[in-house]
């Protein structure tokens, strides 16, 4: 058994060094592999299937609500990022810029898209002329690079896949009710698919995307305490049609600028599953983007007939769910450590005693809780030990947060907080801008949204005191 | 009526002018849009969904096939294009070059990958170590850059979608295998799913892929005579490995150079749909391809009941086919015209005397044939004239392909054809980089591939006259 791969205790423990744990799992559970490309990846199989199952389920959510994919080109050109200036402020500082073509240089620079705001408004002006053009409600799937300096498998890397979804209105009522209608999107699929809570709030203006009169965010919170944004959606109202001169004719033949949006959701994602559900065994997979939903190990395997009703229950289980049968010759104390890693939902144990008795053993990842299922109630079974994971792990993942999130009612106790329990922090803000300069420079936490759901938690000032109705969250983030 | 849009008429006929009426329908059936990038393109809603039509099957058989989706990076460090020398003299001519990153100037440039040969060899030299890491089989669906003088929509542009596979075997016998294998794929792809027929062969030592052993192609005719290459599978043998120091240790402990291939199909494909099944009225999409399978348009939808009914129809078949119904108020002309210039297999009219007698009338896109159907047998008839109008495009093409087939038994005849007769021209050759150097520059025409399906249409080469044992087939291409 020389050749067989090291078991999982070599992995870190979250509470030993929870970034080289983090690492530990990307890299042992063959997520992603590091380059010679600084900050870039390869996203192994392991990992880009999980990215798979992300992209088919948003992309259902993003068809049912009437959006079409496109493909916008790579590169900007350099005048064309510079048309709007504050977007420009933004992302010029951190954009790959390619100047030569072959031997040739090239006339103007162009730079790698950071984003694809400007190629979508020069596409508008092309397409957009009439009320009957709009709106557009567009999206695509590609990756975008931004010029990192610290970068972390899935978390932060120069080059990322991503979605971003850009839509042009004829009214702000409606392009403000797509920005919100598709973060309820993003938080729906957070919660339903990858069975992690969020909250939905909106950014302050100093954390707001460059070039947006508002951008509105889903934030996390990790196993560690820290937060992840992990999507975000911009209300651009007419700036951008203004500065690229996009206009429409209306139905009484008078010019107007239209309205857009545009949203975001990236391979952080896979980061946010990581690190919100994992544990000291490895990954733990929401069975929804699991791509192995059951793994099959054959107890005793070389009794007779042991492989054969594995393969049968496999062959059987396919119709259901994604199975995968591991009959290599490893033992399987080293399957079960090995599918542990990787994060399998379920694990189905079967072996001379249970084929006698016409049942199987199925066991939880979630929860390592062991149940006996007779063989001809799998088809119901296996569901609903599906579901039974996803709502354990969102419920852990609540009850984690709950215990996690903190109140301060004044500046010295949210000091206190911030240096000594990692989380989430409520507190009332005043809405000016130095108070959270201070508190991001005091105390280490940013703002990080301004929830939906407000709850007085006071009537004045974390920072400086004055009277205040604005409860935001803060928190240290990833 | 004055809002609504021209008519196809619009469209530069075939005959007329072949290249301005591909680029017409381009842009009329809204496939892609020119951007202020040279040589890149906007693949618009109607284009992409193409594309995930082709990327949602191909996937399927490369999964059927056990190959695994991945992600590289897309930029590839200098040094790393550098190691395999004939791989960075075919490409170092034509990438873009990244210099700088964010103000900085970058220590090493990177270019924007044409192809990720060596991002593959890299990421194989970190994972494989044993026999038992092999085979891998990977592939990957991402953009590439070419620095392109002459571009056009699809069929040649500076950024261009691909899927990319790349496959690592413990033997020669076995890379060679994987080769023919995808070749078949891609040539069962083309004439199953795209109605498209292609010739399977071998290119020659001039024409092979930079850094490969063997390159084997499927080639297309298109309506203009001239070939499309198609697809492309290449054998490496062990060259990159020993270039990378890709090495693993064999069953007997001992090291050795593993061998690898790598294949490839791109959005040219949507070029040679265009090319291949296009008339003067616009575009004509492979059932299995097309977006809107069925288009249901009521006739004098201003009666009671018609526009109810079409609803209703739409919804049925919305259960087994891509359909939508077209309830605008644009007139009945206006939107056959439409339709059919983007190419939707099969119109459905329903009108108040089709709802009296249960019927409805069915118009085949190939053909332009009118079938009366009753309502009551539309789930058994629609895929049956979907696949009707599959067969009639592939027979078509075929027929199409065999009437420009020419054979040449001497320079002369070659050159005549070559000069009169657009199309595939088949003759003998010897073998020697002279005679394919001659005809590329006295007649125009390049080797398009010694074909498996050999045919002995002479003894002597056509170029010099020496004894020959090859049968190639010669072309002007794309």
């Amino acid at each position: 058994m020389a050749e067989q791969k090291k078991m999982v205790n070599d992995i870190t423990s979250m509470e030993e060094d929870f970034a080289k744990w983090y690492t530990d799992v990307v890299k042992k559970a063959e997520l992603a592999e590091y380059t010679s490309v600084k900050g870039c990846m390869v996203i192994r199989p392991y990992g880009y299937a999980i990215w798979e199952n992300i992209q088919r389920i948003m992309d259902g959510m993003f068809k049912a609500t009437g959006h079409e994919n496109v493909c916008m080109p790579m590169f900007i050109p350099e005048s064309l990022l510079n048309k709007e200036k504050e977007h420009v402020e933004g992302f010029a500082p951190e954009v790959a810029w390619v100047t030569h073509g072959g031997s040739e240089k090239l006339e103007e620079r162009l730079c790698v898209r950071p984003t694809s705001e400007t190629l979508f408004c020069e596409h508008y002006k092309a397409v957009v002329h009439s009320y009957r053009d709009l709106p557009k409600l567009y999206n695509q799937w590609v990756s975008v690079v931004r010029w990192e300096k610290t970068t972390r498998p899935f978390l932060r890397t120069r080059e990322f896949l991503w979605q971003e979804g850009h839509t042009i209105h004829a009214t702000a009522e409606e392009a403000q009710q797509e920005t919100v209608k598709m973060l309820n999107v993003y938080a729906d699929f957070c919660e339903n698919v990858l069975a992690m809570p969020v909250i939905k709030g909106i950014k302050t203006e100093k954390e707001r995307f460059a070039g947006a009169e508002e951008t509105y965010t889903i934030e996390a919170l990790m196993h560690d305490g820290k937060a992840l944004q992990s999507g975000t959606s911009h209300y651009f109202g007419d700036g951008f049609a203004k500065a690229f001169g996009i206009q429409y004719m209306d139905r009484n033949n008078t010019l107007q600028y239209p309205f857009q949006t545009s949203w975001g959701t990236t391979t952080r994602l896979i980061g946010a599953i990581i690190m919100t559900h994992g544990d000291n065994n490895g990954l733990v997979l929401p069975p929804k983007v699991a791509p192995i939903q059951v793994i099959v190990v054959p107890i005793a395997q070389h009794k007779e007939g042991v492989l054969e009703k594995a393969a049968e229950l496999s062959e059987r289980l396919s119709k259901i769910c994604r199975v995968k049968s591991d009959i290599t010759d490893n033992s399987a104390g080293w399957k079960f450590a090995e599918y542990e890693m990787k994060g399998v939902p379920l694990r189905l144990e079967i072996g001379p005693k249970d084929i006698e008795k016409n049942q199987c053993v199925i066991v939880r990842r979630d929860s390592g809780e062991k149940i006996f299922v007779s063989l001809d109630e799998l088809e119901t079974k296996i569901p609903e030990l599906l579901q039974a994971v996803h709502d354990g792990l969102y419920a852990k993942a609540l009850a984690r947060r709950s215990e996690m999130t903190y109140t301060a009612h004044s500046f010295d106790e949210l000091f206190d907080i911030a240096e000594n329990k990692p989380g989430f922090i409520k507190a009332m803000w005043c809405g000016s801008r130095e108070c959270e300069d201070a508190l991001k420079e005091k105390a280490g936490v940013t703002s990080r949204c301004i929830p939906f759901e407000q709850e007085k938690v006071g009537d004045t000032c974390v920072c400086c005191g004055k009277p205040a109705d604005k409860m935001l969250y803060w928190g240290k983030a990833y």
